[in-house]
C-alpha cells in the first residue's frame, strides 16, 4: 500500500526559499517526493508554482510529512477542511492542538478564513457563529472553544523577503553585526520612523533601564514629545530610573551632568520608589507638579499609553507596575494591536516577550550593545527583526537629531 | 562656627580597606578629616582602631559626611540613638528613611540591636514591644510602623575579606574571568557543596532554562536526588523545558540523544504547557505517573520546595507558576531564609533578583557563559558572589562527578 | 540594442539555494532575467538544471550581472575561455584580476582545468606549460605570471549542503549558539575526530593560550600523544604558557593544582621565555630533559609539526616563533595542505587567519566561550565552520574522555 | 634562629591601598609581621609612613616575603644596593633577573637611580659608565649587559590614585561598564584630548578596522587633520579598509552612502591591496593623487608617523606593513615614547600589545563594543586604562563634534 499525497504551493518559491525549505523538511524526515509540475516565474516578480507528490513510509509518516510542509505554505491539492475539537476544560487545549506561528495564517472551513490576532505559539479558535478564527493564549481558552487540531486545512503565507525599496530592512539583510556603519544605519532607522508616521503608522517602543543609564532618557523623551511614539512597554526599572533622573539628576547614584557622586546615592533609587507610592501613581506625580520631565512625564503629558510589567527583580514595584505577568501580557497585546513598527531598546526580557506577541509583518528594530542578546531575539522566531549592535546612549541621540532635521 | 564630629571605627581596617573607603568618601564629598588616634593591629589577625575628627562646611555637609562614613562601619564616638519615624500610610516610608545594605547591621536604641532579615534596599522597622528590628520591603510597610530615618545610630559591620581557608572563594579572589582552570574550579565548588552539606548547611539553586538546553538537566536532577539541594528558584521556562525534555526527549524541538529534529518540534513546548494544565500541576503529573524524571520530578519526589516566578515572556504560564511578582518575591525570600550557599546557574534576571534578597554573608556561586552577565551581578551589589564564566552544560556534570566520587 | 546572455547552471539548485542566490544577485543589481528552461530533479538526490536569459541595461551592466552569477556556479551557455593577463611586476596583479573564493573552482582554457591550492581572496595563475592552474597570494606573484582576469571562463562549484549522515556538521546546522547540549556535541565531535583518523585523515589544531589558562593543556597534550593531531598552529603565547605550566605548574602565576599564588608569579611568564632562549629552542629543551610534558613536549616527542606565528603582543618572542608574518603564513599553508579537519580552539586571530587559508570542503570546528568570536569567524567566509560556544576548559576534557573510551 | 627584616614604606598608604596590599601579600605567603611604627597623614593630602618587621620561616621564605613587599613600594630600612649580573649570551638574561612592572621604578646603586624607558615584563640594565638604568626587552639583551637580579635595592613608586580633578579618569573610577552616560563620557574624553593638546601633550591612537566598518573613518581622519593626533598604531587591515573606503566608497563591499551592495564587492578589498602594491606605498598613492582622503591620507599629508604591524591574518600585507613583529614592536615603542595619552579604538590585539609598552602614568582610554575585550585589557596590567563599552561608530563622531565646538 502506498502512502502518498499531492500538495501544491504558489509564490516566490525560489527567492523566498520556500521550495528549499519544503525539500529540506521532507529529507530531514526521511520522506520521499516527486516533482509533478513546476512552473517558474519567467520574470522576476512573477510567482512560481509547484505540485509535488510526497510519499511516506506509513500513514503516520505521511501525516508528519504533510504537517511539516503545510508549515511552509504548501496545501493539499485536495482541499480539506480544518478539524476542530472542543476544549474540555478552561485553560486546557485538545491534545493535538495546532500551535500557531507568527505568519499570516488561514484555515479552510468551507472557505478560507483568515486567522485574526496572529501570534506565535498560541492555539486557533474558530467561532462558528461569526465564522471567524483568531489566536488565543492558553490561559484564555474556555471550555467549549472550538480549537483547530492537526495541520489539515491550515494554510500559512510564508513571508516574502522584501526585494525592493531602500529602507533599513533591506539594507541590513538578515544578520546582526557590530561591524556596520552606525551613523548610516541611524539615518535609515530615522527615515523609517519618519515614513511610518507620515503614513499614520503606529510605533511602539519597548525599552530597558539602560536607556537611562547610558544617558538616552532625554532622547526618548523627545521622541515621545515629537509625537513619534504611540505606546511604551517597559518594566518597573525603566520608570524608576527615569523618575530618579528627572527628580534628582542621578542615574545609579551619579550626577549625569558632571559625573560627581551623589551623597547616599544608593538611596535615590529607593527614595524614588517611595515618592511614587506617596503620590499614588506616576500620573499623580505629574498632576501635582512633582514630575516635570523625562520619559514617563512625556507619556503622561501626551497621553501615550504605557504598560509597566512587573518582574522578580523589581524594587517596590511602584503602584503603576502591573505585578501579575498574565495581566501584563494582556495589556501588552492591547498596546501592540495594529503596530506597524516596534523599537526594542536594550531589554532582552521584554524584547523576547514582545517578539512573541507580534505577527511577522510588523517591522522590528532591536538595538543592544550585546550581540548575543540581539542574536537570541532573532533565534526566538522574531526573524523579521533587524538587530543593531550599538550603544543606545549614542545611537538614540543620532536618531533624534535626524528626526529634528527632518521636520 | 565649626561643624565637626568625632567618629571611631574598629576591625581589620587595613586588610578590608575600611579606612581606605572612609578616607575616599570624605574626600569625594570635599570634606576634611584629622586622624586623632590610630592603633594598628600589631599582628596579622589583630584588629585596628581609628578615631577621626571629620569636618564639614556646614551642618548639612557634616551630616552628609557622617552618613557616608557610617555606611562604612564607623560610628559616632558619642553614641546616639537611631531616629525613628512613623509610616504615615501603608506602603509609604518616611522621606528620610534609612535604605539598608546587605551587610550585618545594628541600630542603637538604648542598646545595640541586630537587624533581622537583612536585605539590600529595604527600610528598617523597629518593634518597640519586642525591642527588635528587621528589614521590610516597601510593599509590606504598614501605617504606624516605626521606621529608621537618617543614618544616626546605625552601625554596619562591613564584611571582612576571607583571608584563610582554601575554598573557591579564596581561590577566585574578586574578579570573574573566563581564563581560569575550569576543572580545578569545578573541584573546588564541589568541595564547597560537600562541606556545606556535611555541616547541615542549606543550599539553594537559582536556575535558568539554559540548564536544559545545554544538556545539564540530568546533572541538576541528580544533585537534587543526592540530597545536595534544599530549594529551587526558577521561572516558568526552566520547568517547561525540563518537563518537555522528560516527556518527549527534546529540547527546543531537537532530540538530545541523537540530534535529530522532532516532527513539529516547535509544538513540543506548547504541548508540554498544555499537559501541565491538563494535570493541574507538576506534582499531579508526578502522582499520575506522567512525569517520571528530571529536575522538577526530583523536587516533587524529594519534597524540595521550589518557586516558579512568572515573567512577561512566559508561555502559559503553567499553573505552578506564581504570576504575581510581589508574591513570588515573598516566596523566594521564604526559601532563601537561612541559606548558606546559593548556586546561580545561567539566569541573569533571577540571579540579580535573588542577589538582592541575600545578606552579604551567604556564599554565592554564579555560573554563566557570558562574562557581562556575571559582571553585572557583581556590580549590582552581590559582591560576595564568585563569578564563573563557563558552560553550564559542561560545568555541572563535572560538579556531579566530583560529588559522586566524594560519597 | 539588446544586452543579454544565456547562462546555465546544474546541481542541487533548490536544496543548496543556488537558484535563490542567482535570482537575488540579478535583482540586487537591478538586472532582468527570463527562465528559458528548468528541469527539477524529480527525486531528492537528482540534480536540477536551469537555463536563463539574463538581460542588462548596457554591455557593462550585463558583464556585472554575468560576473555575479558566475560566482554562484552558473556558466555561459556559450563556453568561453578565461582571459589571462601577464603580471607586469612582482607582487602586482593585473587590475581586473579574478579574486578567488574558497570553493572548488575550474577555469576553461580549451578544457576545464581544476584550480589547485584553493584559498580565499587570492589570484589564479595559469601555467601554460603544465596546463595547470593554482591560487597564489599577492606577495608570491612574479612578473610574467599569467593571471586570470574578469569572471569569464571561470566556474565555481558551490558547496552542496550536507543532507545525509549524522555527524556534528549535520547536527548543528548553520548557526552557533550557546544553547546546545554540550555533552552531546562533545560526543559528536569526538566521533568525527575518531572517524577522520580511522580513514587516515589529517587533523590540524589551531589553538590559543586560553587552552592553558582554562586548564585544558593536559587534554590537548593527550590528544596529541594519542595520535589524533597531525599539526599544531599557534602563537608565541600558547607555547610560553604551556611551557610555564610544564616547568612551574603555574598559569598566569597561579598554581593550577591548589589555587595558591606563586611567589613573584608574574615573573614566571618571562622566566619561561628566558629558559627557551637559554636552551635555544623548544626541541632543545626536550632533548636536554628540561621540558618533560605538555602540549609542546608532545609535539616534539611525536614529531608533530607546529608553527608558532609571531604577533605584536608577544613577550620575547621565543626563538621558535616565526616573527615574520608572511613567512608564518607560508608555513601555515604547508601544514594545512591536505587537512581534512581543523579544530580551532579559543583564538580569534589565528582562527580567522587559518579560515582564509582553507578550501571550503575542509571540516572546521571552532570552540570559543564568546559567541561574537564564533560568529565573526563564520561571517569572514569560513561558513563551513561549526561554531560551538562553550568553555574549552570543560569541553576538551570531554572530547578526550570519549576518545579514550573509543579505543 | 630568626628570619626577619625591617622594611618601611611612605606615601598615601591608606588611600592608595598600599598597606592593604602589603598585608595581603604577607598573609598570602603565610608570613608574619609586626607594625613597629605607623604615622598616618593627619590631613587628607599628607603622606603616611609605616615601618614593619616582617618574619619568615626560613631565609628563603623571608626573601620571598621581601620580594613581594618590595613590589608594593616598600624598601628595606637598611638600604641595600641592587645586585647586578652579566648576561652570558645575547638574548639570554640571568636566571634570577628582575622582571619589571609598568610603575615608576628606582634602583639603588650607591644612590637611587630612576629606571628609564619603563615598560612591563622587561629586564633592567644598568650602565655603569653613564650610571643610568633602563628597561630592555629580552631580544635586545646583549652579552655582558649588567642586569638587575633579585628584588633587593629596587624601589617601586606605586601609582597614587587620582583624587582631585574632574577628568574622565576620576569620573569613571575603576570599572568598565556599558551602563554609563555615553554622551557625557564623550564630552569628558573630548575635554581630556583638548586639554592634553593645549599643554603640548602627545596623543597616540591605536586603532582596529572596525573604525572603518562602523563608519567612523571620517571622524578619525578629521581628528588627525585637526592636529589632535601625534601618531597612529594599527595593522594592515585598518589601512586597507580605510583606503578601500577612500578609493571605492565601500566597506566590506557595501557602499556606505546608500547601503547598496557593490558589484563583486568582495574583490574591493584585494583590489585595494593591489593598488598599494602598484603604487609601491601609501605615501606614493598620496603623491600620485590616487589617495585623496581618509585616515591614512591625513597621516601622510600631516606628517603624522604611523606604524602598520603585520599579523597572521593579513591580506597582502601591503608594502607599508612591517611584517616582522619584533621590528614592529620596536617601531611602536618609538612612536609611544613621550606619549601622554593613548586612545585605543576597537582592537584587542594591538591594545594589549601597546598596553604592555606603556608606563603606568600614561592615560589610556579604550573604547570597544565588547565588555570582555575591555576587561581583558585592564586585567593584563594596563590598570590605568579607562574602559568605555560603546560603539565607536557613534562615539567617535561625538568626540569630534565636541572638539569642533571647542575650537
Amino acid at each position: 500500500m502506498k502512502f502518498e499525497k499531492e500538495i501544491e504551493v504558489k509564490g516566490h518559491l525560489i527567492d523566498s526559499m520556500i521550495l528549499t525549505r519544503i525539500f529540506d523538511k521532507i529529507m530531514d524526515l526521511k520522506g520521499d517526493f516527486e516533482v509533478l509540475e513546476f512552473t517558474i516565474g519567467k520574470e522576476k516578480k512573477a510567482p512560481s508554482y509547484a505540485r509535488l507528490l510526497i510519499r511516506g513510509k506509513s500513514k503516520e509518516h505521511l501525516e508528519q510529512l504533510s504537517e511539516e510542509v503545510y508549515r511552509e505554505g504548501a496545501v493539499s491539492v485536495a482541499v480539506e477542511n480544518v478539524v476542530l475539537e472542543k476544549a474540555q476544560r478552561d485553560m486546557v487545549m485538545p491534545d493535538n492542538f495546532y500551535s500557531s506561528t507568527n505568519n499570516p495564517t488561514f484555515i479552510h472551513k468551507d472557505k478560507w478564513v483568515k486567522v485574526g490576532n496572529m501570534m506565535m505559539d498560541k492555539c486557533i479558535v474558530y467561532d462558528p457563529v461569526k465564522k471567524r478564527a483568531y489566536c488565543k493564549p492558553i490561559r484564555d481558552v474556555k471550555k467549549g472553544d472550538l480549537i483547530v487540531v492537526g495541520e489539515k486545512g491550515v494554510r500559512i503565507s510564508p513571508p516574502e523577503r522584501p526585494r525592493e525599496g531602500v529602507d533599513v530592512f533591506q539594507f541590513m539583510s538578515s544578520s546582526s553585526s557590530s561591524e556596520r556603519p552606525t551613523q548610516h544605519i541611524a539615518r535609515k532607522v530615522a527615515r523609517d520612523i519618519y515614513d511610518t508616521k507620515s503614513k499614520k503608522g503606529k510605533i511602539v517602543v519597548v525599552g530597558g533601564p539602560a536607556i537611562v543609564h547610558t544617558g538616552a532618557a532625554e532622547s526618548l523623551a523627545k521622541l515621545i514629545k515629537m509625537g513619534y511614539i504611540d505606546g511604551l512597554l517597559a518594566g518597573n526599572a525603566l520608570a524608576v530610573h527615569d523618575i530618579e533622573y528627572a527628580l534628582m539628576g542621578t542615574s545609579l547614584g551619579m550626577y549625569v551632568k558632571d559625573g560627581t557622586l551623589a551623597v547616599r546615592g544608593h538611596r535615590n533609587h529607593m527614595q524614588t520608589v517611595n515618592e511614587v507610592f506617596k503620590a499614588g501613581s506616576i500620573s499623580n506625580m505629574v498632576k501635582k507638579g512633582v514630575l516635570k520631565k523625562g520619559i514617563m512625564y512625556e507619556c503622561v503629558k501626551n497621553n501615550i499609553p504605557y504598560v509597566l510589567a512587573g518582574s522578580l527583580r523589581d524594587d517596590g514595584p511602584i503602584p503603576d507596575c502591573i505585578t501579575d505577568v498574565v495581566e501584563a501580557q494582556r495589556r501588552h497585546r492591547e498596546i501592540l494591536k495594529g503596530a506597524d513598527m516596534v523599537l526594542m531598546l536594550c531589554t532582552m526580557l521584554h524584547s523576547i516577550a514582545v517578539g512573541n506577541m507580534l505577527p511577522s509583518n510588523v517591522k522590528v528594530v532591536a538595538v543592544d550593545i550585546s550581540q548575543p542578546v540581539v542574536t537570541k531575539l532573532l533565534d526566538r522566531g522574531t526573524w523579521q527583526a533587524i538587530g543593531i549592535v550599538s550603544d543606545v546612549g549614542a545611537f538614540l541621540p543620532m536618531i533624534v537629531n535626524h528626526l529634528e532635521q527632518a521636520k
